[in-house]
C-alpha cells in the first residue's frame, strides 16, 4: 500500500515539509532507508544518521528538522505518529474466520462465526468469545473464561476457567493466565494448599507478552486495568490490581495483593513485595526492589550498577564493613570533641 | 454444599462462638463477605474489616475473637483452618475419566482407566500414569516417565522422557520439567554440549506453579522432596536437591548442584549460585542472592530498597567511592592520634 | 556400546594410563561409578572421590592423575574431553522420519521426508524445514520461518512468524522466538502498539534452554549468532545482537538493541540495559545490573551477597545514611585541620 505525504500529515497532525505528492509504502530504520520508505528520528542518539538517510521521508521534532535533507512530517511525538504510520503502512493480517477441525470445542460454548480458531485450540465449556477473536494454535481456554471482540491469542497460551479478557487484547505465546496463587499455609503436616477461587479480570487494549503468568484471585479476582502493557515473562500474583496503562518491562514480578497505580513504569526485573499501594504515576528503574508502598509520584530506584570484578569486591567488602566504619567514624568524632575540648 | 459451623469446629479442633446450627456454603473476604458466607483474618491488617463483616462465620485467633460480632471459630492457626474449610466448600471439579479422541498415546503406555486425558495430549512410550491421573490441555510427556496417582497437570505442561512426578502433585501450565541442563564445556570450538543423562524425580504433594522449568540431571537426577511448593517462573538448574516442605516464591533461579534443606522459604527473585548447601529452616527474604552455603537456619537478606532516584544517584556514588571514603577516614585517624600524641 | 580406552585415547587426544584394551559402556559419577562406567574429575571439590571410585576410567589432568588408582584418560581439558565421550557413548534417539497424522501442516510447507514431525504441530504458510528437522509434540511455526537441518525443537515450543533457525540448534520446550518487541509510544490516548516488523535470525548451533523468550526486531532483525547458548528464562528483547559463542545463564534479561560481543558468558539472573554495548570476552557474575556500554573485556559484578537478616538490616541502614556519613566525615576533616592548623 502507498500513501501520499500529504495523506499522512492531515491525518497526523504533522507539519509537512518537501512534496505533498510523495508516496511511502514502507517503514526503514534512517540507516537503511531507500526510495519509497518513511524512517523516524525519536532519540537523539540516532541524528547521526538523519543526513545521509535514503528515506523518502523522516517523522521527527522541530528541531532535527532542521538538519532533514529529504522530506518530513514534523511533531511533537514522532515515536507515536511513526507508531500510527506503521501500523497503517504494515497491517496485521487479517482473521481467516473459521474452526479449524483439529480443535476440541465443548458444548455450550459460544463461538462466533467471524473468529478464527487454529489447530490444536481446546476450548472449555461455556467459554464465550466475542466476534473477530483469534485463538492461535495449541491455545487452551478454560471453562466460562470471556474472550473480548478483536482479541487475539498467538499460540500456546493457556487461559484457566473464569477469566474475563477485554476487547482488542493481545496475548503472546506462552502465556498463563489464570494459575493458581501461591496461597499455602503452614502446618503441623506441612504446607495446606489455599483453594484459589477467585479469576481474573483483563481489560480492554491490554497487551500481554510471552511466557507471561497471571495468577488468579484467591477469593476475589486479580484485576489488570484498560491499556495496560506487559513485556515477556512478568509474574503478577494472585490480588495484584494493576491501574490504567501501566507498562511493565520484561521479568517484573509483582507479589500478592499488592495494587499498582495507573500510568506507572517499570524497568525490567523489579520485584515488588506483596500487600503494598503504590501511587499513580510512579516510574520504577529497572531492577528495582520496592518492599514498602509508595504514596508518591517520581522516579524510584535501588541498583547498583557493575564494576570491574576486582573493584566491586573491594566496595563489597566495605558495605559489609560500614558498622565497624560507622563506630570508627564516632570514636574519631568524640576524640576530636574532647580534645578540642581540652584544648579550649 | 452447606456445612454447620458445629461439624466445621469439630473437624478442625476449633472453639465454637456462636450458634452451632449456622450454616456456612462457601468463603468470601471479611469485606465482601454475605450471610452464608465464612470469612477468616489472618493478619493484623485487615481486623479493620472484622467489626462491620456480614459474614455467618469467621475464623479467627483468640485475640481477635474479642472483636468479633458475628459467629467465630476460634484457632491458633486460622489460615490453615480456613484452607481446610475452603477446600470442603469448594472442591476441586471431579475427573471425567476417559482419554480424549485427540491425543497420541505410544503403544506401551499405562495409562489407567480412572485417569482424564484431556484432547491434543501426547504421551511417549513406557509411560506410567497412576489412578485418576489429570492430563491437561495439550499437555505432553515424555518416554519412560511415570505420574503418581491423584497428581494433575493443568495444561501445555511439557515433561520430558525418565521423570518421575509423585502423588497428589499438581502441575501449571507451560511449565518444563526433565529440559536439559545448562552443561557445556569450553573447548577451541566453541561450547561443547555435555549430555545430560539423569533425570528429574519430585516427590508427593509437590505443587509446581505456571511456567517453571525444573532441569534434569546430568548424571544424576535433579530432585525434589515430599512437600515442596514452587511458585511461577521458578528455575531449578540440574542436580539440585530440594528437601522437604521447602516453600519457594516466585522467579526465584537455584544454579546447578545446590542442595537446598527441609522446610526452607524463599521470597520471590532470589537467586542461589551453585554448588552450594543451604541448611534447614532458612528463610531467604525476597531477592536475596546467595553466593555462599548457608550452614544455619534463619533468615537471611541481601535487599536494598528503592528510594526516589535522585537520592539513590547520590547514595549509589557514595558506595561507589566507598574506598576513598574508607582511606579518608583512615588519615583522619593517623593525623588526630599524631595530634593527640603530640600533645601529651 | 562398548568403547576401548585405546581408541577413546586416540579419538580425545589423551595419553593413556592403564590397560588400553579396558572398555566402558556408559559414563556414570566418581563416586558412584561401577565397572563399565568412565567418570571424569574437572574441578579439585571431587577430588576426594578419586581414590575409592570403581569406575574403569577416570577422564582428568595430568595433577591429579597421580592420584589415580584406575585407568585414566589425561588431559587439559577432561570436562570438554568428558562432553564427546558421554555423546558417544549416549547418543540422542534417532529420529524415527515421518509427519504424525495428528498434524496441522499448510500448503506451500516444505517439510522434507527426513524430518519427524510429532503430534499436534501446526506449521505454517512457506516454512520452509532443513534436513533430518525434528519438530516435537504440539510444537507451532509460524509463516515462512526456517529451521536449518538437523535442528530439534523439544515440545510446546512457539516460533512466531519469519523466524530464521540455523542448523544443529536445540530448541527447549515451552520457548518462544518472534514475538512481538515492547514496542509503546506514549501518547494522550494511552500507550500506542508500535508494529513489530522485523524477525529474528539465530545462527548454527545455538542451544536456547526451555521457557525461554526471544523478541523479533522491531525494523530490523534480532540476531543471535553461531554457538550462542541460552539457559531457561531467559529474555532477549527485540533488535538485541549477541556475538558468537557467547553463553547466558538462567534468568538473565537482556533488553532492546543492545549488542553483546562474542564469547560472553553470563551468571544467572543477569540485567542488562537497552542500547548498550558489550566487548566481546565480558564476563559477568550472576545477578549484575549493566547499565552502561561495557568497551573492555574482564570480569564485572554488581552483586552483594546476603547476610544473616539483623545485620543485613543494620548494613542496610548504614547505606541509607552514607550521605550523612561522608557529610560527618568532611566536617572532622575541616575541624581537625583548623585545630591542627590552630596549633601550628
Amino acid at each position: 500500500m502507498a500513501i501520499r505525504l500529504a495523506e499522512l500529515a492531515v491525518r497526523y497532525g504533522c507539519e509537512l515539509h518537501g512534496d505533498p505528492d510523495l508516496e511511502v509504502v514502507s517503514v526503514a530504520t534512517l540507516a537503511d532507508a531507500q526510495a519509497g520508505n518513511i524512517a523516524f528520528l525519536a532519540s537523539p542518539g540516532y541524528k547521526k544518521f538523519l543526513t545521509e538517510t535514503q528515506a523518502t521521508a523522516v517523522i521527527l521534532n522541530k528541531t532535527a528538522a532542521e538538519d532533514c535533507q529529504v522530506a518530513c512530517l514534523v511533531t511533537d511525538n514522532p515515536y507515536a505518529v511513526y507508531a500510527g504510520i506503521a501500523a497503517e503502512l504494515h497491517p496485521q493480517p487479517a482473521l481467516v474466520p473459521g474452526i479449524h477441525p483439529q480443535t476440541s470445542i465443548a458444548e455450550g460454548a459460544g463461538v462466533p462465526d467471524s473468529c478464527e480458531i487454529s489447530a490444536g485450540v481446546v476450548i472449555g465449556r461455556d467459554v464465550r468469545l466475542g466476534e473477530r477473536v483469534y485463538i492461535g494454535p495449541n491455545c487452551v481456554i478454560g471453562d466460562a473464561s470471556v474472550v473480548g471482540s478483536d482479541t487475539r491469542l498467538i499460540a500456546n497460551v493457556s487461559i484457566y476457567h473464569d477469566v474475563h479478557l477485554g476487547e482488542r487484547c493481545r496475548v503472546h505465546a506462552g502465556t498463563v493466565i489464570g494459575s493458581d496463587g501461591f496461597g499455602i499455609a503452614q502446618s503441623a503436616q506441612g504446607w495446606l494448599k489455599v483453594p484459589q477461587l477467585g479469576g481474573v479480570r483483563i481489560g480492554d487494549d491490554v497487551e500481554i507478552g510471552a511466557n507471561c503468568t497471571i495468577d488468579r484471585g484467591a477469593i476475589k479476582d486479580t484485576e489488570i486495568a484498560a491499556g495496560v502493557k506487559l513485556d515477556n515473562q512478568v509474574h503478577i500474583a494472585h490480588n495484584v490490581v494493576i491501574g490504567e496503562h501501566t507498562a511493565i518491562a520484561g521479568q517484573c514480578g509483582i507479589s500478592g495483593s499488592t495494587q499498582i497505580g495507573a500510568r506507572c513504569v517499570m524497568g525490567g526485573q523489579v520485584a515488588i513485595s506483596g500487600h503494598l499501594v503504590i501511587a499513580d504515576d510512579v516510574f520504577l528503574m529497572g531492577r528495582s526492589v520496592v518492599t514498602k508502598s509508595i504514596s508518591n509520584s517520581g522516579t524510584y530506584s535501588s541498583v547498583l550498577a557493575v564494576e570491574e570484578a576486582g573493584k566491586w569486591r573491594k566496595l563489597a567488602a566495605r558495605f559489609k564493613r560500614l558498622e565497624s566504619m560507622a563506630a570508627k567514624l564516632k570514636l574519631l568524632e568524640r576524640k576530636l570533641n574532647s580534645s578540642m575540648d581540652g584544648k579550649s
